[in-house]
């Protein structure tokens, strides 16, 4: 059947089009673009209030296999990114079941708005840029609390996550001698410790069979599991180490709460968010949200310490948390200054829209 | 600069695309779906709960000419849209200014997800789509409300939602003989009604100088303005008569409070948005949101109508009122219905996402 109705109804209107850009695209200009500077500035803009941060849209449901699913879209804008503002919305997909049929967990778009008429001028791969964003404010936060200069680390969890967060680390982290790595899947572990001594001959690799083992040398750990049940128990802390929690999930309450300062990227988020141990811990009083020197407290947000608005000190007996909420808005702005290079490169597909 | 670090550092995921269509396509692709038919379907699944509607994500800023201008992402799904589920979100950007420079004030995308992964499998321009979209929910409700073989019709506003309109009415209401258009911008009206005169030579087309005088002779009037403060008096409105209120800003509250029926598409949304006039006077307590005999109420929605549920009689010397919130799960079973069809007759552009 055809709508003849809908034959020759509509006016011409100016001609439109949207940049695409595949993953592959997508690594060719974050290959270009200094990611860390970028994330930076954004978290200081964040700081100073000039963002935009609405409620996500949420929408989930269960899959033919049972398996959890969800779509989540993220619109947002830096105001001052650089010399240009971003506009943009992050979506970003998954279903629990995705592994299991060979696929990435998650998946999604990035998009950039223009400022001025509010079109959709980009369509991105969002799933690597996602990852490179979360890396970087972990490098970000390494250097904020003043862990920059370490030898060793340990890292729990050896998937993608792990891969572009040690590629950055290693790259920023020129001290850095020994890396300890952990996961469920040792093998898993093994294999990633082989590709990165044939890249860093001057680093040792080694495996550990348990988290406390791969914590018990390290100056600081990172956490990139896929944990929901906290499992680390404070007599595993190194004294004065720093504790990257990045996956959220593996400190128990104890090593929360017993914390000498607590680093976040976004306080009112965390709060909002109660699923999450250090969301619920604040929600029962057991943290307070703002610093106290009485009782746990959230010390700073990353971007108070970028902008030099609170201190941070290595501690010599405690240990520092850091637990990083995620932020679209750093999306956002990688969206951004992806689509920047990408224009003045000539990456990407230019399609007609309109 | 280039960032070496992240070279070789990912693994090859399994390859995934996504189909691309813009305006001409996603046109081709209507063209051949009955949309009127997967609308209505979408309707009874809401009616009867088999949809999933969560908040809208809204963000909003003043651009550079001062004009207010914002971004919405409408996630949905409509859990039994013929043979297949649809799930999807619906983006839809304005800036207010656009139209100053020769810009749809509004434009977007719309995107499918695939229920098992939850991926993103197709971007699509949306405006099109969007408009009728809107206009198959009016002639949907014109046919549930008994007014499917009236003989004339007025509209109010003659932009593209008027020409999207008429362009089905004309096609769905074969008795109609006498339509008159008005427009602000009366050489807007008269160039409309000069088109439509040489497409439909059985049909007497006319211009009218005010709102007033085009209701005056009509057994319906659409509005299709951009209307923020009600106009339409009481006493302009023929007794016996429709009013399909799309814009939703036209109608006094006397003449929302006095209609002898009242039709909307989803009662809690219109409810949870005051800022709009029957929202308005239902929180005010002027108009019951379930139908009631002894006061104004909401009626009926169009999903109970064409369930059967609810029975709808046209008044002698009353006027029905239809008031249509907008469902952004109705887009998202259009772009499930485009999708097949795009994939089945090979439409649009298949691009390599990972």
């Amino acid at each position: 059947m055809e709508n003849r109705w809908l034959a020759d109804v509509l006016a011409r209107p100016t001609p439109e089009s949207v940049r695409f850009l595949g993953r592959t695209e997508v690594v060719d200009c974050l290959a270009r673009i200094d990611v860390v500077a970028a994330v930076k500035d954004a978290l200081v803009s964040h700081h100073h209030g000039r963002t935009i941060l609405p409620s996500e849209a949420y929408l989930s449901w269960t899959n033919q296999h049972g398996a959890y699913s969800r779509s989540i879209g993220m619109p947002g804008a830096v105001l001052d990114q650089g010399d240009e503002a971003a506009y943009g919305m992050k979506i970003i997909n998954a279903s629990v079941s995705n592994p299991e049929f060979g696929l990435e967990r998650a998946g999604g778009l990035g998009l950039c708005f223009d400022p001025r008429t509010a079109r959709v001028t980009a369509v991105m791969e969002v799933g690597v840029l996602s990852a490179v964003r979360t890396a970087a404010v972990t490098a970000i936060a390494v250097e904020a609390t003043g862990y920059g200069s370490v030898r060793s680390l340990a890292v729990v969890g050896c998937g993608t996550q792990a891969r572009v967060h040690l590629a950055l680390l290693l790259a920023r982290c020129p001290e850095l001698r020994r890396i300890t790595l952990c996961d469920v899947r040792r093998p898993v572990a093994e294999s990633l410790a082989g590709e990165l001594v044939s890249r860093h001959p001057g680093v040792s690799f080694s495996v550990a069979a348990t988290p406390a083992e791969a914590m018990a040398d390290a100056e600081m750990t990172l956490f990139l599991t896929t944990v929901s049940e906290g499992y680390v128990r404070p007599d595993w802390v190194r004294p004065g180490s720093l504790l990257l929690n990045v996956s959220l999930g593996d400190l128990t309450d104890e090593v929360l709460t017993g914390a000498s300062a607590l680093v976040v990227d976004d306080v009112q988020l965390i709060v909002e968010n109660p699923r999450r141990p250090l969301g619920r811990l604040i929600n029962e009083g057991r943290i307070a949200a703002k610093a106290r020197a009485d009782r746990p407290s959230i010390t700073a947000t990353i971007g108070e310490l970028l902008a030099g608005d609170m201190l941070s000190e290595r501690p010599d007996t405690g240990y520092v948390v850091v637990n990083p909420f995620g932020l679209g808005i750093l999306d956002v702005a990688l969206f951004g200054a992806v689509l920047r290079r990408a224009s003045s490169a000539g990456i990407g597909q230019v399609l007609e829209l309109v």
